[in-house]
């Protein structure tokens, strides 16, 4: 079955998804990452030319300031021309379709799409629709996928543990609705992680959930021991009203990441979230602010990640 | 009578509307926009610096991402620095007042106004005021109004007809709101075409608009007749519930764009729409994907167009 | 006591608020603002790559497009890479707190936070909470700072008076909510004023207003006598159906400044104005647009000056 993600040559034309993503391209994304974070100065990226003369439109049919943002500082960096469209507010809401407006986008010649969209599944509907010079990337699509999110975490995860294949891994929260949590199981399990665990109360899980390749824990004491990496979920705040959840309260009562339950997890465990968080929901402050955290982190890995597909992307022809 | 649009030695100062801009002109910028155009790649504009160190402002008083997008990547494309604003919003809900407003974006030294407002004359009123090295460009005035589209679909006819003066063109729809439609027969008969009809129901036609230099016709089957372009128009949303129209569908049964109809045209007739669509309102789906529409090359000689426009206002002095 | 908006060497490390900056720091601002101005052409800003790879960041927790601009502007004019985050509509709404965005900002290596809130003490808070190497300019917070608006007028003032000892300068309005009034008159004392007096009904002044240094006039006539400078206020909307005022109307009878007024102070007064205009509230249309007012000169002035601090802060080190 052809990749959609693969160009003939089985380099990345698009990134939809982590599911289906050979671990060599994962692995080339993260070395390429490396290159463009500054390590003897530290808090720089280093401007460069690859996408000088490219257009990169962010379209967000969702609204998220903090990935549009990343997206566009990566973009900027590469030296790209960044055009920001937030569709919701536009076209859409006068009648045009989606294809529609992907069409009018290409039209103008742009280079590549950053695409972030409420329906599983928009990406790839895009991917497919467009002409084969111009790359899409998914910057989260409904429940599905949020495949640079995922790649930033095994960045990350890369540089505390230096390897994968002999991690414990646990992820914690709201599996069900989470394209975070997908994304982040299919890169741990492509890139070799032996055991990864997903914690959660019923109500939580996707049924079926152990077949992709994990672990099933509804017992926080249980599925923390001895992991090395923990990676907490953002609890969408419209679940917290909802009739699978009794309060917020209730859900940091017995899934709420504590010092005492991160005790049970290896010294060495890292600590990591998406953002943005609800401290003393998913995750308590003094575990958010402690040394094991490595939330901020992430969000300086997941530019350079971001500049690293980017790049990537714009060196490959159809 | 002084011509607002043209400085002291005849060449484009604003571009304000079509209606008295010289055909000469107009071929200047139609043979500019060629330029910027890569036969070769094809899917590329060239990026140029012919507005480095300059500031574009695209003042947008009324929302549309679409065409603020499309002077966005032009403006970019000259590597001018781009300031979008959008008013609606801002400094005139405060009690400021337009010229005001204006005033104060001419003091922070832009060098160009890209304007969209949706009041007839906004944009000849600021041209008026700004201090004489500052170019305005109307992006859309009310009903008035919008050269740059009447611009493109200029070159997307000459494009695929190569010449103007041998041509029967029909602008099918709502005439009377639309200010693409006056933009488009003021090139048209500037430009030399012999024909230009114009074909709605009365209630969606100005009075004496045959005053304009065009036929008019109520009737598709009779419109349609032998023409070589086809310029649809946008049914605007809000004009779907009103008195003027029983409804979208009736609309589409007397004057919608259907193959059958599109059959009564020349064989190598072009259909044209400057977007967004109204898919089974003023055009058929079938004929929007079909053969014979340039809907999408439209789009992207709209870049070139506004490149074309910008450097050249930009390359004129008082 | 350490004063947060300087480095060990005593150079600028960020511009919080006038007050407590030294004199010597504020001359030196209006200095390399004066290098920006081509007064030879008088109508551009040089473009320098000053800021070229730097990346500054526009985090405004509360709408304002013309501070917003003038920024923007001045960023791109030194080459820096200038992102736009409206946070409102963003992940403080998602229950994120504001150290929470800040901190995930500086991950993605913002350089520089060009921070307005409607908090008084927000930049502050900023300030000490980022990484030593990134600097924070306030744009406003609440009714405490407004810096960069008082250096735009200290330059205007020197610009037009060359001089200030030899000054008698009256600020009109409504002081008490004003944080352009409270930055304005740190800002005059500092660079040595003899004269600073306010204007305005009991209900408008802060308590113990005097205590700054200022002379407190109620009485326009008598406030207005011989000054050589005119610095009105805005009056906020909200505050005009409040209980501290009657009305817009009754405001302008006994505060609005009207030529009559107007000729009390000396003949070669200059009146300006933050913008944006009341006009027939605080200002009457004639003096606004009449031969004193200076408030277009002072937008100006304001991008020059904006440059000038975001140079200076770039230059300097922690």
């Amino acid at each position: 079955m052809n990749n959609p993600q693969l160009n003939k040559h089985g380099e990345l034309q698009h990134l939809l998804s982590t599911e289906g993503l050979p671990a060599r391209i994962m692995r080339e994304i993260l070395d390429r990452a490396a290159t463009f974070l500054d390590e003897a100065d530290g808090h720089e990226f280093k401007k460069v030319p690859l996408l000088h003369g490219k257009s990169v439109f962010n379209v967000f049919f969702e609204n998220s300031t903090r990935t549009r943002t990343t997206f566009e500082i990566a973009a900027k960096k590469l030296s790209a021309d960044v055009v920001n469209l937030n569709i919701g507010s536009s076209s859409t809401s006068k009648g045009e379709t989606l294809l529609d407006t992907v069409d009018n986008l290409c039209a103008m010649h742009a280079d590549m799409f950053v695409v972030r969209h409420s329906s599983s599944g928009a990406a790839h509907l895009i991917a497919r629709h467009v002409a084969p010079e111009i790359h899409v990337i998914n910057a989260g699509d409904g429940r599905h996928a949020h495949p640079t999110q995922a790649l930033l975490d095994m960045y990350t995860i890369r540089h505390y543990k230096k390897e994968f294949h002999n991690l414990r891994v646990a992820i914690v929260g709201d599996i069900l609705h989470s394209r975070v949590a997908r994304s982040q199981i299919h890169a741990l399990t492509t890139l070799g992680v032996p055991e990864v665990r997903v914690i959660a109360p019923k109500t939580l899980l996707p049924t079926h959930v152990e077949k992709l390749g994990v672990q099933v824990y509804h017992d926080m004491a249980q599925g923390l021991k001895d992991v090395d990496v923990v990676m907490t979920l953002r609890l969408q705040n419209e679940r917290m009203q909802g009739a699978l959840l009794p309060s917020a309260q209730e859900f940091f009562k017995y899934y709420g990441l504590t010092q005492e339950r991160l005790a049970l997890a290896r010294p060495d465990a890292i600590v990591m979230h998406p953002g943005p968080m609800n401290r003393g929901v998913e995750i308590d402050s003094s575990v958010a602010d402690g040394p094991q955290a490595v939330i901020l982190p992430q969000v300086t890995f997941g530019v350079a990640v971001r500049m690293a597909v980017m790049s990537t992307l714009a060196g490959n022809t159809p």
